[in-house]
């Protein structure tokens, strides 16, 4: 008895801004100086199919809590000449910043936008795989002071800051687990990283994000059943089902790394080898070296690439007969080498019962950073629907 | 925009319907004759939450479609004699029944229940696994026969049944691929029993079921991240994410079958044969000598249960690595062989970054038909909370 109420008043009053808002957002670029574009309370009364008091309500909310102006009014020609012309409002996308960040082994990233998801800056530099965690987030921090200095946003207009890494994170942004970078496991990177930022800051598994960010930009648009392979030395995946992100219970969904040891294949370490000996150090440089040699025709760098390609069928296969997605995406590393795509598609027709779509990622190396500020994104997002409510009483 | 409108009155009415029904329903059981058990619209108002007038109109709807009566109201005691006692009302779990139904390689069995999901009837029987599809129905109308004949539940009164099958379920009821069964593949077997239903017929794949009805009555009521594995020689998996059933894009999820033939395992026909050639014919008779042989400690036979739980584990530790969920349920034959959990629990430990609690099956042999019941039941629900649009239109 206790889940259901008569009726939520401040739910409804969400719902009510979240029409208004989109309506207001979808009305023409932020940035267009043709105040016609902008709606009028009959407008958006009209779109929306809500009551002119209630449109009325939500618009002095949003305009209280600074994300709608009132554009001086155009005259407007013809016979509406006499009277005093409607005001129209404009969403403000500028009234507040998002940042994504991807904190990678070899790479920082970091993208800037304004409420609109428009990306107005851009930021990243390469790290060096064994730099301990200190040094790591201190690289953040001078990544994204650079990307807001060079944009001119202060740091006091960002509203929230979406982070993608990899490992498992804890709904609070403590990584649990995280082998790939030194130090990572157990470290309250949100905690730290709020001490950086004065907004929230949410940390997701970095194949989440990618999920996410397909999805949003990507590949993935047309649908809401996808998983994202981050594929590269430990393989991880991102999933959304129903368009939603699916993390589990304990937020260890799609960590498939270890699905090789169980059918007792090898480590890739001995998959990519050329010589007999174990590839050491295993890094994507020595990797790449691996398929140059075999695309220039060496047998057994040829038979070490079967080998790493025949791992990746198994791991998104595992994945596939689990969740039996629309769409598979494959990004990371992998994704770049040619030929990675055909025999994954073909591998998967024969082991699976309903084979899914099989894609490249479209966003490359933006997908983690990309994904990292749609959730960022989603978080203003939710706020600016509660306007009435929450907005409205931090000011 | 067109996603979202200014409110829906009909979802409004189906919350309140539901909500109503629920406090109904939860006031005492059914059948009980102690009418002040049953709740007065005063009661059900204050429970509720709703306004008085929004109660009595669900209400109203609900004794129009026959689902709520009133009790002839007992005096009360005390100061409240004079006047005319308040009307109490009572949820008529009688008014209807419901089916659930398991079709399997050797058996078929039904379970009964009133608009409650309380058993009233079950029946079962042994069938050949190579009884073609024609015949193989043939017999399900015989137990469904039997079950109404001996509990006296005319067939008129069945509101819905639910059937839990081998295979790819399509929504409509068709078989897409269901191996397990002769001449299962591409049976219309929705179209074909509802020849003998006047109610809808739910077709859901077997572990599917088996996964709602361990979440309904079984090990995972505490959970609503759960997967079920149905396991038997060729094993199919059935995941609750947040309570509901993820069936997957299309239908196929879980299907984990061909998992072993990816690893480059050797199918079940090589790692259960204690002579070296394939075992065959592959049955559960066959598989249950072999155990047995193993448990009078058999050498040979000992080796070949274990590669059959490597198997086990591997197929679990993929299902468990790509979703992530909070308990596993093992099912099926599999289900009832000594020394099967405590090695997953060690093996899933090894190689999970967040391994699950393991668990075996409560229902048993009942799963799949109490989640089959539970389908119907959840469907006839949905109509009853749509009572004043639906089932009083249909009257």
């Amino acid at each position: 008895m206790g889940r259901l109420t008569g009726g939520d008043p401040s739910l409804l009053r969400r719902i009510n801004s979240s029409v208004v808002l989109h309506a207001l957002r979808g009305a023409g670029t932020s940035f267009s100086s043709d105040t016609t574009d902008c709606p009028t309370l009959t407008d958006l009364t009209r779109v929306t199919g809500l009551s002119r008091p209630t449109v009325e309500g939500v618009v002095e909310g949003l305009i209280e809590a600074g994300l709608v102006v009132v554009e001086s009014a155009a005259e407007e020609g013809g016979a509406k000449r006499q009277g005093r012309p409607a005001r129209r409002f404009r969403f403000r996308a500028e009234a507040g910043h998002l940042l994504g960040v991807e904190i990678s082994p070899h790479r920082i990233a970091a993208l800037l936008s304004g409420l609109d998801g428009r990306i107005v800056g851009a930021g990243s530099r390469e790290v060096d795989e064994s730099l301990g965690a200190d040094d790591r987030l201190e690289r953040v921090r001078q990544v994204v002071a650079d990307v807001l200095r060079r944009t001119g946003v202060p740091r006091s207009s960002l509203r929230a800051v979406g982070v993608g890494t990899p490992g498992i994170v804890e709904a609070g942004g403590t990584v649990r687990l995280g082998t790939a970078l030194p130090g990572w496991t157990g470290l309250p990177l949100g905690e730290r990283l709020r001490r950086s930022f004065r907004c929230p800051v949410l940390v997701e598994n970095d194949a989440n994000a990618a999920a996410v960010a397909e999805h949003w930009k990507g590949v993935g648009q047309d649908t809401d059943d996808l998983v994202f392979v981050l594929a590269g030395l430990s393989p991880g995946a991102g999933s959304l089902i129903g368009g939603r992100l699916h993390r589990g219970y304990g937020g260890a969904a799609g960590e498939i790394g270890a699905l090789h040891l169980l059918g007792r294949e090898a480590t890739p370490e001995k998959l990519l080898s050329t010589t007999g000996e174990p590839l050491h150090p295993l890094d994507e440089q020595a990797v790449a070296v691996v398929f140059a040699e075999a695309r220039r025709g060496d047998a057994q760098a040829q038979a070490a690439v079967e080998r790493f390609l025949q791992r990746l069928v198994h791991d998104v296969a595992a994945l596939v007969l689990a969740l039996d997605p629309e769409l598979v995406v494959i990004g990371g590393w992998a994704a770049g080498i040619d030929g990675v795509l055909e025999p994954l598609r073909s591998e998967l027709e024969r082991y699976c019962l309903r084979p899914p779509r099989v894609a490249l990622s479209l966003l490359g190396e933006a997908s983690v950073a990309t994904g990292a500020l749609r959730l960022a994104l989603d978080h203003v997002e939710e706020q600016m629907f509660a306007v009435e409510t929450t907005v409205t009483a931090r000011r």
